[in-house]
């Protein structure tokens, strides 16, 4: 196998595993794993959600699944899901738009509360591809939203 | 080409033949066509939807198509949406989750009606891989969904 | 590497781009680029969106998102949902199937005020893959939209 014919194959690779890594969110946050989902960033990785303090590191981020909000959402039937995301990928480094939308489960419905734009940044790691960081700006006519889908 | 490799190219097609049957259901469904949505089972497939009784083979899995319920809601406007899969491949099985959220006409909008977890098992067969089985769980803050969902 | 595995690497690396060009629209559509969304098309494509005039042509397609109807739209808060394409490749041509899901802000949530049935066909140029026509149909109870998804 060419050289070039086995940087194609591990580059579709790599693109497989950040999809798989990015569509792992929702079952995890939806199964209340805290620890799971923290698993999908690096040690030190952030997660900025809009409206919320930054969390940073694993602690940090599985604190969000395990807190009063998330915790009362899912008490009420939600669901967290992504738009499929447009991936960008530079070596060891990555970048993917997505949309989110969390639904929640009102007495005969269920509710968009929450729809986002999120902007990741993934890295290469020795354990595979990780989460650096993940901004999520509320899609409610603001301009910061708009700013994290433009490219 | 190195054996390795070839297992390589072999599994991305894997991932890339399920993801693409997954994402068949909605427009065969949506399109009213119960032959298309029951092939993407085995013969002796299994859906089971949550609040309905479980469907087995081809006919019962075109039968919830062509059935009243599915009927009215197409009448009347529906979608129903797909969340990316986590596909999870070991040889000639695979296993996937993702949320479905079905969306219905009201007089001005479309409202959420079903949110739900999915769990599919998936096996290779002679004409490419199939559905063996697809659990259904609402997500309405029973542990049923979380239960699919967790890994 | 022999010529059935260049062309199996070649077929994943189409139905990717394919897949990424697909998920570009909304990121691009909710940032208000309306250039950068006239370039998935074809210079001379066409998009055909249920209750509006076709455009074709890029300043046409762009003419969609600088305009008053989608303008108002973001200036609300707004997001373009795309769900996982069906992708039908076959050589330098491609079709693709997928819902899309428009939801707006009102006071509290977000509601959805367009739910449609997409096809996209598509053709290898010499600049990568690109939109040749896409026809969107309101999943509204009418034949059309399930005229759209059936194949």
């Amino acid at each position: 196998m060419a050289d070039s014919n086995a940087g194609r194959l591990q580059a579709l690779e790599d693109r497989e595993a950040i999809r798989n890594l990015i569509a792992s969110y929702g079952p995890l946050a939806d199964s209340g794993d805290g620890e799971g989902v923290a698993m999908l960033w690096t040690e030190e990785g952030v997660y900025a959600v809009d409206g919320f303090p930054e969390a940073r590191g694993h602690a940090a981020i599985a604190g969000l699944i395990t807190g009063a909000v998330h915790q009362a959402l899912m008490a009420r039937g939600c669901a967290h899901v992504l738009g499929a995301p447009v991936i960008d990928l530079d070596g060891d480094r990555a970048t993917a738009l997505c949309h989110s939308v969390v639904l929640a489960k009102t007495d005969e419905r269920w509710e968009a509360v929450r729809v986002a734009a999120n902007r990741w940044e993934l890295a290469r790691t020795p354990a595979g591809w990780r989460v650096t960081r993940r901004d999520n700006a509320l899609l409610d006519g603001r301009g910061a939203a708009r700013a994290l889908l433009a490219r």
